[in-house]
């Protein structure tokens, strides 16, 4: 049995469906603003929307004005832009708060490791500060994880693909690496990183968008989801005190 | 009988009441921030975000982060700010979607008007773009007014306080000032300037904040409600054909 001081998480993906969730938003979102007065095949929106958030990667509501500018005013004649890009931010909005729901295992597994084993447990996550912290709210983690252990690339200025990035966690909380576990979905974001810091890596494999895809180092576990994690959990590790 | 062309309409407090819901949405959020780890009495943290409001009259999600900042991470010891912002930004944004409805006589006659009547329907409002769009979405309005004829002070680059904001919609729009109706609650933005254009002034009063100012000019008519603008419009107005 090895000592574990605490479990950290990433977000997406990962606790929760987030990338076809965000590509059904979008495809509401264009849809609205079609029948706003948009003249245009959805295809078409959505293509120059990918582009768009391909280079501006930050808030949407300015990717649909700049989606706006760039299909060009004779797209919506006699119709103010505003009304068509706001009937795009409602629609994505309510989507999203509708969509929005985390895996049910992931849910229940850290509600349990942290309420009733007493485990301390963390995000690692890659995002907007603000952003990723209302999923966490929204998704319902916020209600037991530790508000202190909750780290994100924008207020660290740097990527999770940076073991850098995981040595300062380390350190802040003057946390060992070995009593450590990470928890993701991406082998170059949430493994790699963390394994070359000295942390416990668990690739969690459940049909996303990386499936296919290794990363340099072997991750130390593989799991399908948090009830696999859990088994490890309880097989291996002592939770230690808080 | 005069012709009647169009009628313009203002949006906050004009047809929903706006001041007293921004307050509770306001009050809920710091509420919020307090019960996610931010240490101070609710009543100093809304006269603080009061005075960051005054200063900033942008976006309220760098409202709440300019608060955080004012306070100092004293204030939240062990707790990621992301997480006291995000707590609020989700307790204001579910309150306003909660309780943004409009007045029902606003949008039951103005739909009458528009769908049964056949009058073209516009909005001239202060406050930023797609913003404003979004309310008269999300409150019902967007469904029969007219997408060409909404001006938002942002888009004209001036306030509604200048008459040559009307001058201007007046222009775009090809219309006669005689043939217009314009109606809102505050007299030095919603009645002056549009009088000084030439159009016809309807001030609504039931009991908001402009309740006890009077303008330069006098209204042509009072109302207390749309309803009574109903009577009105029926009694003295022949709508032109679309």
């Amino acid at each position: 049995m090895r000592r574990l001081a605490i479990l950290f998480f990433d977000v997406d993906d990962t606790v929760y469906p987030s990338t076809g969730f965000a590509e059904r938003a979008r495809r509401v979102a264009v849809e609205a603003m079609i029948a706003a007065g948009l003249r245009a095949e959805p295809e078409h929106v959505l293509e120059r929307l990918g582009e768009v958030i391909a280079e501006h990667s930050s808030n949407y509501e300015y990717q649909f004005d700049e989606l706006l500018r760039q299909l060009g005013s004779e797209r919506h004649p006699g119709v103010n832009p505003a009304m068509i890009i706001a009937a795009g931010v409602v629609a994505y909005h309510d989507t999203k708060f509708r969509e929005l729901t985390p895996y049910p295992d992931a849910l229940e597994v850290l509600r349990v490791l942290a309420r009733e084993r007493g485990l301390r447990v963390g995000v690692i996550t890659e995002g907007r500060a603000v952003k990723q912290a209302e999923k966490l709210i929204r998704l319902g983690f916020a209600k037991f994880i530790d508000p202190g252990a909750v780290f994100i690339s924008e207020q660290l200025g740097r990527s999770k693909a940076e073991p850098e990035f995981y040595r300062r966690v380390l350190e802040e909380l003057r946390l060992e690496p070995a009593e450590t576990i990470c928890v993701g979905d991406n082998p170059s974001k949430d493994i790699d990183p963390a394994k070359e810091a000295g942390m416990i890596t668990v690739l969690q494999k459940r049909g996303g968008k990386y499936e296919g895809v290794s990363g340099r180092t072997r991750p130390d576990y593989e799991v399908r989801n948090f009830n696999d994690l859990l088994g490890i959990i309880e097989k291996d590790f002592e939770i230690a005190a808080r």
